[in-house]
């Protein structure tokens, strides 16, 4: 095979490419304006002045000062943030060579996010645009402050994703180094460096919410779903372009090295090393903080939409408290988790499990004690946040039962109850995928087992593992759905849907410690890496004897326990993509109801209902929509599949052509790194577009063709799909992992016996479906539901199906640039460069 | 390892778990009758007289006519086959060695739905007491008359399983036969065997639906359920025991024969090799048989009822004469599939496909002539109809569209269209999954070349493919039901799901060529089995020089043909579940509406919109019915799958131990084949009850525990997560064995290449899914459909959500039974013999 440049000239994003997705837009948003300028503003029907609530008389002097603490606590976190990331940096950086090391992979990561921001900056600056040009409400301070939002949730997410990337880039050789001296530190290290990602997620959630409400009051929905789409948006990019950049790499370098070469992971001769370290912290980092800040953010817009839309203020400031509970939790229980310096996996484990609970009670407590003295309803209260009549019995507060208000005339404690769930279905969450993928429990052991009678009877074991624990997560998470709904028997839509939204809100309570754990996994990944490259035994022997094998086993240990610590928590930020799309489907039908966003706050309980009866599944329309939207999810995987396997191909191929250089194979020249990191960058930004295409574009197709009800189809097939696939996609491919570990560990003939070759054919199959699939779609259900509702205006005057009397030609020109759109998407995903078409 | 007998003995069928699932039903059966005593069974408001329909002023004589004629062709179509058997029965059997092989196969399936008539006989007469014992309506005759229609409708597809095994294991002997003589010969008779099957169900399903219709006339709704709840329930049974069956004897024989010890396929040394066999007949001629018919009847039972409750009597009568003409198609175009002495696989398929557009033609021309002079309404129908108002613009049926009535006053073809959309969906499905899973195109060609990059490319590249070709699947079908709603825009919602309806019934209006097409396949896999064990070359050369070597390539031509063939008709029968479900969806509210079955036809238009709109996505009950519903697919799948795992696990046991006679394996003795068919019957019997259980009771505990509404959304989860899951693992199924075909016709390094094992992984774990998983939930989601039906009195009036006033005690009892009898399935699933669970 010669080396042909066009190959490499092929992977750079094709400026074409790029052109038609521009004009796109622009053609859309030319289209929108058109229509905008042609049904005309009228005048103000709603008065708006920016943060007017301070000058509100419902809200009391307390709720103020509550909520400039709510603000307080946001920007302490930052502030703790910063102070770890200070201790971080200010750690022990090692010796030369792992310096070098490490400087290769911070190099390629920073690589990655900067030719992410090249291509996804503009698209940014378009839809902020497009969504002020859409805008169809009445207040002109709306339109720009959705626009201003999303940008801002945007860069939010942005900022957590490539922080948190840094971070892990720098924490990764203090932790090979601290390994050196001692186990505690290490551990300390490596969850200190997840937990500035952790708290930064916090405070910038929390401070983007806050100050939204500060300015907005009550009008602050519209604002919410700008910064909710902004940060989903952002985040799906990040997981979308880091799942495909991480299992390209490691895929790619598992062929060539493990399989063709047979030599060990991490071997410094096999060019795409340095790409899989990079990987480990594009994806496991990056993706993860961004998708768990966007889970954060999209809770709490849930949670205060409908908070506001039910109960009125004290709805809206009471999530806001709850989270500020939550960050203070985080605080106190992150800096707990320290382990001494001959400490082993388990003791480890066991502290940052400790570091948990002290959070979640922490936090249950300090709700509940908050919620006994601040959710109080009175007659006064009623009067003034009419909207609250219909979540009490007979619109009295004071008949409610002795459960929601353990007797005390007036008190509420319904939403620190459902609260209390989400802590609670967090905790089961984490136990399920735990179960389901850790090397204790029977599901890994039986895959362990089905290796030893071959490659398939493991990879068909792991299907009847990935789909019973896709049906246990659904189970329970249906069965917090249901409880939550069962707390507000009795009281309206909007205030059940109130109850699942603070499921949410609960269920990310502890965010800070959630991505302490897991960002701690590819730290400790990647310090093992740099161990293992980077680590001069001869050197390190001579100054202490018996040093080098100590230290690599300490990152060895921690790696374990990195594993163990990010499976457990991926369980978490699945489940908020159902439990945030249940709460926000009642949204989507007060929007239906009234017909546009800014007058969600007057509609009538007899309206949603109405709109409401047309959401049914017996409606052939609806149907279709949901046949549609299950549909979504298993496109977009295949796409992302896809792409995985075609980067991986270009991989396999660099990395053989290096090989040959038998100076490479000998060890004494370094192998063109940079290449490979190039091709993974560069494969990642141009397939991320095809699968974001997809999640932008559909729903709008489906409301334009179909109409607003088959959209409410759509979105209920994709979360229900969605969430079934994506957790069998996750798990099985966990338990294969571990599978493969428990091998290893000496079990079925342990390294190198057909059974160990078995396991790696298992790791190999799951480490698209763990890794790139499996955790996009959490972005992608949340995407498509902003979408849908960001939409939902356009949708009811320019529907085919609608009866709103615009001209239908508009209709089909959004049809058209719809199908174009998802098309050329669709087409691009599984275009192969010429090399690869080679007939069979 | 000891040959340990208490393996065998544990795989027979435990007497005290078959007692368990007695004493459950006989529970039930008791409580209910307790109930219905207490309800008392009052003076019939419905005044019921069999056959009335004769003396009926409102039946024209012309209809009366028409609908003995119906009836003089299903006998004929079952005359056709009985004529075709003798065809094959008295065709040449072949030499005393390929007898005695044939004997052997044919010896273990019968064994095989022996057992299985054993275990379910007498299920299903505790289910026909049952049935009629739960009868919550008012006249005496209905009771009865569904439970002996279930009886019927559970024997009609135990018949037509039954027989199209047997002839199978007739015609396969006489297929290796003629093969020794002509091309064309073996392929006719193949060909003709598979027909008999197609013309018995076409006959079967044809005669029961039209006795009903004329015993009970305006009242068939309750005979029909039954009718099809019988004929679901056994091809449920049939579907998974013999999927189970099937696919662990070829997973342990592959592994043991071709993995283990590398020797071909069929190798007589292989005591798996006959079990083998038998499995292609039970699995694919026994199950697939039973599952078309199942199909069949469901879509006339759906037709009948809707086709009653909307259009009145022409509705009822149309569908009946279409299904006539289908089956006067299907006579026609199956005698013209020939093929000339000396044809290639090429023409014999193009010979076999001309056969089904001939029909096709024949059909939809036949179906247009008659709709054009039947299909009339004028003013005194719609007196004597009133139901029929409602699917008329302003009632009129003068003021139809042009579209609809060719501008001809009165004629109303909406349902021969929606009927032609039926066969275009069959003919596009089949053309969706030929794209898919054969040889010529993109999807199989890029599963071949991943084998080139081993084992874990080959499964990655086999989800991208299998997912999307469930996404392409589903869109059609979505489309096929919206252009089908779209007919009736305008109408009523029955009569929206009356043409989703005729829909189906267009779908399978060519099952005589359908189920043709598919039987042959199994019937020439296993000619070639007995050509490989039984022809004697030395003999056959001595007579005819050339002659082994042509009859053996014929045989593997027909085998190449036969799998084309079959592959393409898997697409039709998981089709028919979406349709057939969304259209008895409208059923289900018909009888939520009116809250009792035999008052359908009192419901008013307004009754069913009030209902219809309960069934909201936005109520959060419905919601976790529908996550809970979308779980059960999965949960059954994982059941199935692990179930295969097992049995395979003791087939290998089985056949390492023979193995290490030396004597068998040096070929001087025959194994003892007889020992693995006992433990594939003992083991497919033990394993399809826990399925069987999850089917039946999962709808009914979602409807006690949280009520009707809750069970409509399970249905529409179950049915999208259902059509999802079946396509994806029966088309990924299908590619992966159809890429390992690739690879063996001498692609990327041919047999015993890197690749080829690579492939053979492959195709290893696709077989589960696709003969085994996949298939099933086609009658999983009709029997889950019919079991909701039949129990929504029952949910109605004791439904722990329901405000009905019964007491709640009543309801706890039936939630334990169904909860206890779950998880006894769920249980027993996942039992692991001793030697099984070794501790790792």
């Amino acid at each position: 095979m010669k080396r042909n440049p066009s190959t490499i000239v092929r992977l750079f994003p094709s400026p074409r490419a790029y052109l038609y997705a521009m004009a796109f837009f622009f053609a859309g948003g030319w289209l929108l304006h058109a229509l905008t300028a042609q049904e005309g503003i009228g005048p103000g029907e709603i008065e708006f002045t920016p943060f007017s609530l301070f000058s509100d008389p419902r809200y009391s002097a307390m709720e103020i000062v509550a909520l400039i603490a709510v603000l307080g606590i946001a920007i302490g976190g930052l502030l703790y943030a910063f102070l770890l990331a200070r201790q971080v940096v200010r750690a022990d950086r090692g010796t030369q060579r792992m310096q070098e090391i490490a400087a290769a992979v911070r190099e390629g990561a920073n690589a990655y996010l900067a030719a992410q921001f090249r291509r996804i900056g503009p698209l940014i600056i378009v839809l902020t645009i497009l969504l002020a040009v859409t805008y169809t409400g009445t207040v002109e301070a709306f339109r720009w402050g959705r626009a201003v939002s999303f940008l801002v949730g945007a860069l939010f997410s942005w900022t957590v994703g490539f922080v948190g990337m840094r971070l892990a880039t720098t924490g990764n050789l203090r932790v090979a180094s601290a390994a050196t001296r001692s186990y505690g530190e290490a551990l300390q290290l490596g969850y200190r460096t997840g937990t500035v990602t952790g708290m930064l997620t916090d405070g910038l959630g929390l401070l983007g919410g806050t100050v939204i409400f500060l300015i907005y009051g009550e009008h602050a929905y519209e604002a919410l779903l700008g910064f909710g789409f902004g940060g989903t948006l952002l985040a799906l990019f990040m997981r979308v372009g880091g799942g495909i950049y991480t299992k390209a790499a490691d895929v790619g370098a598992d062929l060539v090295g493990k399989i063709e070469k047979d030599i060990p992971e991490d071997d410094p001769r096999n060019a795409a090393t340095i790409a899989d370290n990079v990987g480990d912290n594009v994806g496991d980092c990056a993706g993860m903080a961004a998708d768990i800040f966007e889970s954060y953010e999209v809770t709490i817009v849930a949670a205060m939409i409908l908070g506001l839309a039910s109960f009125g203020h004290i709805g809206v400031i009471f999530p806001l408290l709850v989270r500020g509970i939550g960050v203070v939790g985080s605080i106190i229980s992150t800096y707990t988790v320290k382990a001494g310096a001959g400490n082993t996996s388990d003791t480890a484990l066991r502290s940052v499990h400790r570091g948990f609970w002290i959070g979640s009670i922490i936090s249950v407590v300090g709700f509940f004690i908050l919620g006994f003295f601040y959710l109080r309803f009175d007659a006064e209260y009623i009067a003034m946040n009419p909207m609250a009549v219909g979540g009490f019995p007979n619109g009295d507060p004071l008949q409610l039962s002795w459960f929601a208000g353990l007797g005390i005339p007036g008190l509420d404690l319904r939403p620190a109850y459902t609260c209390l769930i989400g802590v609670l279905l967090a905790i089961v969450l984490n136990k399920v995928t735990s179960y389901y993928t850790h090397t204790a429990h029977r599901p890994v052991k039986s895959l362990a087992k089905a290796c030893d009678t071959g490659h398939a009877t493991n990879v068909i074991q792991g299907f009847a593992v990935g789909y019973e624990a896709t049906v246990t997560t659904i189970l329970v998470l249906a069965g917090a759905i249901l409880i939550s709904a069962l707390c507000y028997a009795g009281a309206g839509p909007l205030f059940v849907a109130f109850g699942v939204a603070m499921t949410g809100i609960g269920m990310l309570t502890l965010t800070g410690n959630t991505i302490s754990m897991d960002v701690f996994g590819p730290v400790a990944d990647n310090a093992n890496g740099i161990g293992e490259m980077g680590y001069e035994p001869q050197k390190m022997e001579a100054t202490a004897p018996g040093n080098y094998r100590r230290a690599r086993q300490i990152l060895a240990d921690l790696d374990a326990v990195g594993n163990t610590t990010k499976a457990e928590t991926k369980g978490i930020a699945i489940g908020t993509a159902v439990v945030a799309a249940v709460s926000l489907f009642a949204s989507f039908i007060a929007v239906i109801a009234v017909g546009s966003e800014d007058k969600i706050n007057q509609m009538s309980d007899s309206q949603f209902m109405a709109e409401a009866s047309r959401l049914t599944i017996a409606e052939p329309l609806v149907l279709v929509g949901l046949l549609i939207g299950g549909a979504v999810p298993f496109l977009f995987s295949s796409m992302l599949i896809g792409a995985v396997g075609r980067a991986a191909f270009y991989i396999v191929k660099e990395c053989r052509l290096q090989f040959r250089d038998t100076d490479i194979w000998a060890g004494i020249k370094k192998p063109d790194y940079g290449r490979v990191v190039n091709i993974c960058t560069n494969t990642a930004q141009k397939e991320l577009i095809g699968p974001g295409l997809l999640a932008i574009l559909s729903p709008v197709l489906v409301g334009f063709l179909l109409g607003p009800y088959a959209l409410g189809g759509f979105l209920a097939g994709m979360i229900l799909v969605g969430q079934l696939l994506a957790v069998f996609m996750a798990d099985s491919g966990g338990a294969w992992d571990n599978a493969k570990k428990l091998i290893e560990d000496g079990h079925y003939g342990g390294k190198g016996s057909e059974a160990h070759k078995a396991a790696v054919t298992g790791d190999t199959v799951g480490d698209p479906l763990k890794d790139t699939a499996g955790p996009a779609i959490n972005p992608l259900i949340k995407v498509m539901n902003m979408v849908s509702l960001l939409s939902l205006g356009l949708v009811l005057s320019y529907s085919l199906m609608s009866n709103r009397g615009e001209s239908p030609l508009i209709s089909v020109l959004f049809v058209a640039v719809c199908v174009a759109g998802i098309g050329w998407a669709f087409r691009q995903s599984r275009k192969e460069s010429p090399e690869d078409s080679e007939e069979v």
